[in-house]
């Protein structure tokens, strides 16, 4: 099985990867997340790996975006704990340190700690890993990488400083994607993608369809509908499967009130670690 | 009147207050979203201005979060269209551009244009207006920037090419901060955040407080309520404002159902292009 991720070896998308997948995929890094997609619809991958959103910093509005332009399925999902790491090679010392690389969204997730350091330039970097490799590769001794301790062992760097995100609980889900919707028998969890009609309380309406049959909603993400200003399309994530009349019900109702609606996948949802606590109770 | 923008003089802020607030407010320009939330805080300005919305990118977390970390009140907003150009120094050939500077927004408006052209790097840079003058400082024959006209005839560049923005229906949507609420007369439009308590059906019945009112919402945003993994904080625009019964009685009926709620402000909202049409009809 050929599974493709975004960045590059000792990224996190590649350890997701590597969680959902396991030892015997064959998992190939892409540059960015638009060529995840498009690896996985020319079938030169059987699936692709991306992330969708972080407890810190919210929604990855591209992820969205690509998954309307391209016809593929959620086929999966799972989540990670962020551990950052300020990587430099070894004998650098704190105080030698100019310059951090890493990518926007970790340097936007130790935003306490970098605003901390006194005169050091931040350079955005497109991959954690990368930074990394950079730092070994180019044998920078004045500058240091945010990345995994993974990467850090990987390009064979010193843990200068370990945990500089600013919030522990600070966890990115990612989603798997694929060819062809696969159907989920334990947890399932549907996502769907739907522009309103144009209509006094649209979105109350549209949330009413699954609310009015006792259905979860986990989660609403809204992006723009393009070329019709300050209109837009939701991004739903509800619990349950079109296995279940009530789901089948709720999406046909909802396309009654809708200008177009999609199914994007329905898959098996992640543990979350307050999951995980009461399993451990039991 | 001085009111604080983030850019420097040719940036879209910059035009978006002068429309805003006339010629003879002094303008003062700030390096970061959130300079403008500080000075503003510390009295150095009597108000701020900072987009908040793109009709092709969306939603600009950072300005929503920075909203919820200062006690600052949403007191107007206006909208312009982004209209975005290829700047050069005046001889520079197309074929002799070999890097574009733009800030990462406009950058993304520009996606079509910028796929479109052979072996050219693509900088992100802090401003569309600082990037022109780079241009023009550095005498780079080799480089342009992506910015408005304006910005263009600031620092005297030629137009190598206009209107390179992938939609025609870009718009962006800039808010006003200060540090008291106003009163809103006409045409109000109330801003709130809340996070919801964690029950089911939590989000459906924060917006049935509207809905079942005939209060129309006009957006909704999720930002992540850090520390609670894949719980959320809803920002909600709706049409009205506390001056009204129904609208008050819908907000002491979100507390109810919240673990927090916050009006950020009542402002007079902005003629969209589609009001403006329905006005020349008239």
């Amino acid at each position: 099985m050929v599974v493709c991720y975004q960045g590059e070896p000792g990224s996190f998308s590649e350890e997701a990867a590597r969680h959902c997948f396991g030892r015997s995929a064959k998992l190939v890094p892409c540059e960015n997340f638009r060529a995840v997609f498009r690896t996985v619809s020319r079938r030169q991958a059987t699936a692709g790996i991306v992330p969708i959103e972080n407890t810190v910093l919210g929604s990855i509005h591209q992820t969205y975006d690509l998954l309307l332009e391209h016809h593929l399925a959620i086929i999966g999902e799972t989540q990670l704990r962020i551990r950052l790491n300020l990587l430099a090679l070894p004998g650098t010392r704190p105080r030698d340190i100019r310059k951090i690389y890493s990518q926007p969204q970790a340097l936007g997730q130790c935003e306490d700690f970098l605003r901390s350091l006194g005169d050091v330039e931040v350079h955005a970097f497109h991959d954690t890993a990368a930074a990394a490799r950079m730092i070994r590769e180019e044998r920078m001794h004045d500058a240091a990488a945010i990345a995994s301790a993974r990467a850090g062992r990987r390009h064979r760097l010193a843990v200068l400083r370990a945990d500089v995100e600013s919030h522990r609980q600070n966890y990115t889900r990612f989603i798997v994607i694929g060819r062809r919707a696969v159907r989920a028998v334990r947890n399932p969890r549907t996502s769907v993608v739907f522009a309103a009609r144009d209509l006094p309380g649209a979105l109350f309406k549209a949330l009413a369809v699954f609310s009015l049959r006792d259905i979860n909603l986990r989660k609403i993400e809204s992006r723009p509908l393009i070329g019709r200003p300050w209109q837009y399309l939701f991004y739903l994530d509800v619990d349950g499967s079109p296995d279940e009349a009530r789901v089948t019900q709720a999406l046909e109702h909802l396309r009654e009130l809708s200008i177009f609606v999609r199914v994007l996948g329905t898959y098996e949802r992640a543990l979350t670690p307050t999951d995980r606590m009461a399993r451990g109770r039991r």
